[in-house]
């Protein structure tokens, strides 16, 4: 499995790298930022409007999607894309990152998971071949393997066995793949091995073995110290071959990206600006702030006033302040808008810097005016 | 005051008229739908979206943004028009409904009404100058006297004594407009006279005497039967000029508009669409229906399949209802649309049928089908 993705330029002073993903839904520059559709929508907008801030990808959570409405019902709906009306795109994620963190009472087999659903409490088993079976029914376009969430911290056998499991759940996967061979549809393995450096080179050298059409690093970003991610990160991307896509699960704010990036990584995805949106906090190239401050109420610049975005250009901070204080549910979708925006047009920055070979010289401006935002606080 | 609005057809066989309204911001079709724009926000859609349905006026409410984010802010972010994004015609009340629904601890006097916010308990006083003060802050195309609202049933005596009030208040209000005279905007009386004939013609004729842009005919829909509704506006329409726009305030369904046509009247606002929408319940050809229905779980056609709008013209049924399960923020947003587009072509239609001199067999199919429906079910 390979020629899914091309690599068009590395960068001389660290691993980044600009490439061409090919989904069987169109082409995908990367490094790419993939915005999050849980249960089949990008919150609170519709997704010409997520498609219109160039968007190319999109996630949606095979948990959500497999308990409400089920994946049956989406199958019949003509699979995803048409159900939810979004043409591009779209990778799936394989149900056990939730299972692990949203259901209770989980009991981890040999088999599968056992475990019970967070909304009705309903006994619920997921295999690996299950979790690919409903990822077949809503039709995605990049799939991921069922892995096991290794806890942090967890003690060096522990993740042994789990990273083990993840191992004999990754080739069933492959199994269950070549018989059922979905049309064009990519799969991707995981990468575990905990926080052990040994243990993540040798899940990332089993994983490669097996033959994936990419690879994602996972188990990070759960509660570890920030150097122990990117240790792990390194580790695990120096194991994997070049012409595959890299993509780091639920990572993060546009420092961390900038950072995995430069070791390597493609493809992202993360709440953080669609959640951070209806909580009322926005990105901003000044930095970040919540917009219930009181300061904002006579502000009548735009939330960003370097950004060109639609609410940039028609709100003022004291409008959607008032929205937000007043509980206006246009004020979610507005703040969505800039949000998206502003991850969406970092990542196309990030693209430009390495398509012009001065990835570093961006990731220094990046830090330089970081520091400058923090004297002038 | 009047050269605002031109007769274009009136029907032969009922009160019904064709009209063209005409304000500083544009000319505006008559009979007109006016979505409401509480907060100084269509609720739930970016004001863009709204336009793009062909909405021409929006109706937003004095005393809420009295209260938040107070009128001082928006007179110096430009005005309403520009705080919202909003280029079109916008009319504001007076704030007296809201007063007399929503605050606690009123207290009518002679001079204007006491009465504590909703929101904080601030004690606050709201006088015929001073609503046409805010209005001005605000900025709005059409404006409305403060009037008194009587509450449904009410004694005779106290009625006469509360119109009487309202008269008192439309004069001084006529005043403050002629002092103040605010470059081109409108500004329409309030008919009142409660659920008693008499007192409703004597009511119109002294707002007549006085002069306004346009004439509103308000305390209707406050809990009176249908009948007796419909037969106060016709003695309050009777008695009003046809060269003067005539305004339902808040009413109402879509029958209730169409009889409400019938009867002479040009405008009409009302939360019904939009809130409607928020709670789940959509506007169809065939009737209204809740989302939430097991029925539609698995159901992939349109809301409505005579609809055209953005929300029919996308997602299905089962998209929507699983939409309104799980919570998500877009729901809001696509049933809004619908029902707004449901109202606004209702209206559409009505115009047409007027034009063409049909308004009468409009008006008899309309109820053909609801009988219909009635049948069908």
């Amino acid at each position: 499995m390979s020629g899914n993705f091309r690599l068009l330029k590395e960068d001389s002073q660290t691993s980044a790298r600009l490439g061409l993903l090919t989904t069987r839904r169109g082409v995908v520059e990367t490094p790419v930022f993939m915005p999050v559709a849980t249960a089949g929508s990008v919150k609170a907008v519709p997704p010409e409007v997520v498609a219109g801030l160039s968007a190319r990808v999109i996630l949606a959570n095979t948990y959500h999607l497999w308990l409400r409405p089920g994946p049956e019902v989406i199958r019949r709906a003509g699979g995803l894309h048409r159900f939810m009306n979004w043409p591009r795109t779209i990778l799936t994620d394989s149900g056990g990152f939730q299972v692990f963190s949203l259901a209770p009472l989980r009991e981890i087999l040999e088999e599968g998971v056992r475990f019970r659903s967070h909304l009705d409490g309903a006994e619920l088993f997921l295999t690996p071949e299950e979790s690919l079976a409903i990822q077949e029914a809503l039709g995605s376009d990049i799939r991921m393997v069922l892995d096991v969430c290794i806890p942090y911290p967890c003690p060096r056998q522990e993740t042994q066995r789990l990273t083990d499991l993840t191992h004999a759940w990754a080739e069933r996967s492959l199994s269950w793949w070549k018989r059922q061979d979905p049309q064009g549809a990519l799969l991707f393995g995981i990468v575990q091995g905990g926080m052990f450096e040994d243990l993540r080179r040798a899940s990332a050298r089993t994983l490669v073995s097996l033959s994936f059409d990419g690879y994602a690093v996972g188990g990070l970003s759960v509660g570890e110290p920030k150097e122990l991610l990117f240790r792990m990160l390194e580790v695990s991307v120096a194991e994997l071959p070049a012409d595959c896509p890299r993509y780091l699960m639920g990572v993060g704010t546009p420092e961390d990206i900038l950072e995995a990036v430069a070791r390597g990584v493609d493809m992202f995805d993360c709440v953080l600006p669609t959640r951070n949106a209806r909580r009322g906090t926005v990105f901003t190239s000044q930095g970040s702030f919540h917009i219930r401050n009181a300061a904002y109420k006579e502000d009548f610049r735009p939330l960003d006033p370097a950004c060109s975005c639609y609410t940039c250009r028609h709100y003022s901070r004291a409008y959607l302040r008032h929205l937000f204080q007043a509980g206006e549910l246009l004020v979610y979708y507005l703040l969505t808008v800039h949000n998206l925006a502003f991850y969406l047009r970092f990542l196309r920055e990030i693209r430009k810097a390495l398509r012009e070979g001065r990835f570093s010289a961006f990731r220094q401006e990046f830090y330089a005016q970081k520091e400058e935002r923090a004297c002038g606080m």
